[in-house]
């Protein structure tokens, strides 16, 4: 098995803090393998941390440790942690909501807490402020390096006690579904949703027909139309808006090769709620 | 010989869409080497990414596999093929004009048309819209891994049939070469033209002389002055403008030190055309 | 020892110059490690390229090859240079300034002219605006593959020699410290000074207390407040003000969760001054 180290971050790529974490890693093992989910996090943005964590982990190979770092609490007693997912994946975080959705949708098998006095960077006294470097860089590396063992990272915690964020329930209504707004396929602008294939499924609509679909920002209604329900954005004309189901097997709304949430100002988030309904 | 797989794509870094084609590149050989061409590709700009493959991929090693994903068609039956150039690098790519720059300036040698039904992700059922996940990543790590020949990739076509967009000619008028503005060096604001070094000799204008540039939209001219023709910037003063020939040994255009493009609004493609005439 | 090369420019990612770099480096050696310090440094400052190297080089391992480009001197008698630092790591860049900290804070043991008429790419012939993929890539290639030894690079020159940038001192008045405001955290809109730790602990002041604060703009007073001195943002509320330590172990100033830069709209460089003063 390789040594693979990925790591994720709200740091961008525009100043040396990645290097900085990647030199830390290099030092503990130079012949690391070492990549990047994306340091393009918005800043403090936890929730979308743990949306991108579960977006990516699954497709790497078990065993790869990946090392997230959102971390607006650096300093206050939020614990550090490294989660061992259902899948065989390691992630080293802090654990303040960055493990939502890989609890919930994967899996934590089991967790536990960065003992600091042992994988503290050796040099780092007096520098309180970047844990990414000197604590979470550090640790994931003599993990991925196998310098130490998922045992020597520090006590077990409970699984069940890893800090949750709030990810809004699907609810069926007659002739309906209803979710939230998770996030964005970015540079596309097409929503997400928490509204799974089987959730949709449910309402026995057929591909190629049409869906009533709402969108509320609060109690505002933003959006509301009939869409075509595709297999995929070929499905409809150059400009005209799809409902399908997405790469994780979520219901997602797109205009092709358009900007959906650009088009009508759709946000991300528990306030903005949609709703699907069959066409009688 | 390494495994070297790189990527090209319209996805951006903010999400976990690279991310992702990295861990199923990864399951497939955990050994191979990933690079970036770019991810900033402008959302569906297929011209873009054709021209980016010419620029970069005659530099790397013979034999290197590169992936491309720019795919406004994505469901369509445009065909999904793989691309060996004539200087034996490999091209994963929907064929929809992809290969416009690499079939003219460069050559394909031969291009076979991706069998989905060996080389789709196996289990990607369900999910039709992410193909630079489930069928160019996992194609074009396998072909670097070497675990299937370029002849196992799927059934030959003719290169001739490559699609390609129309790139525009080169004219020569009396005293004077017109051609179109490719391309930008992004971040410096530079015009690339598609006038060959070749080209802009056969005015016969020595370095040092000024050459007469006219940029038109259309019919409308936007820029008409006299601008020195020399072997790098430093042979202008700071803020004065430069014809020079550029990394691609083509005659560009730019501020020394500042932002050529910005200061005059000027855009690509066979739209926006360039003439550059001997000063008598 | 791994052969790694690390790079640093002004190129941006958006467009194919980095991905024309790293083919040539493995056109010297296909086996090299090829990493990113970043591309986004602001066109042509050298200022940011110098300071990026500082925050970062010291963290990698011993004798890494780190090749830096923002060169908006290219072709004009700037000297091409390699330059060990007194940690024994190798940056390749043009002599413009941009080993101005590595030279002060960390040391340079020794520095060559790259002979040209030895390290240019073969094939460059007729292009003089890419630098940093004829030469710099080309050159720091060979030197992290080994082909060459650092004797082998060129003449020595006298490190005493290397350009300087200016970069301001730090003033011990009555009561308090004056320095200027070097750079940004800029994600996170942090404004670290080029006070260190040692200048500002002669103060006095222990964690906890407040801070008299002033930031100038040339003579214009721009902000003016008591900030709390802290070990780490968990020291202050939410949105409150920190003074505290830096990853690099000088004084920064930062609002918890905030953007201080934008908050007052304060810039860099040496018209930047602050001013710490104990509150009596």
């Amino acid at each position: 098995m390789e040594k693979s180290l990925v790591f994720q971050s709200d740091f961008g790529l525009v100043d040396g803090a990645v290097a900085a974490m990647y030199g830390v890693a290099l030092g503990v093992d130079e012949s690391l393998r070492l990549f990047d989910l994306t340091h393009e996090i918005v800043p403090y943005d936890i929730w979308e941390a743990s949306y991108r964590l579960f977006q990516t982990v699954q497709y790497w190979p078990e065993g790869t440790v990946f090392v997230s770092v959102v971390d607006p609490g650096v300093g206050t007693d939020r614990k550090s942690v490294v989660a061992k997912t259902r899948l065989g994946h390691y992630v080293v975080t802090p654990d303040n909501g960055t493990l939502t959705h890989l609890k919930l949708y994967v899996g934590i098998e089991s967790v536990r807490r960065i003992d600091e006095s042992r994988h503290m960077r050796g040099d780092s006294g007096g520098s309180y402020t970047f844990h990414g470097r000197d604590l979470y860089a550090n640790t994931g590396a003599k993990l991925a390096a196998r310098q130490i063992s998922f045992g020597e990272v520090g006590e077990l915690l409970d699984p069940a006690a890893v800090v949750e964020l709030p990810v809004g329930t699907v609810e069926h209504t007659a002739g309906g579904v209803k979710g939230f707004i998770d996030t964005l396929d970015v540079r596309f602008g097409s929503l997400w949703t928490n509204i799974t294939r089987e959730d949709f499924s449910s309402l026995g609509v057929p591909f190629g027909s049409q869906v009533e679909v709402a969108i509320r920002n609060g109690h505002t209604l933003v959006y509301n139309n009939r869409v075509t329900y595709g297999k995929s954005f070929a499905d409809v004309y150059v400009g005209e808006q799809i409902l399908y189901v997405n790469s994780l097997f979520r219901m997602a709304l797109a205009i092709n090769q358009g900007n959906f949430a650009r088009a009508y100002s759709v946000g991300t988030g528990l306030s903005w709620s949609i709703q699907l309904k069959r066409v009688p």
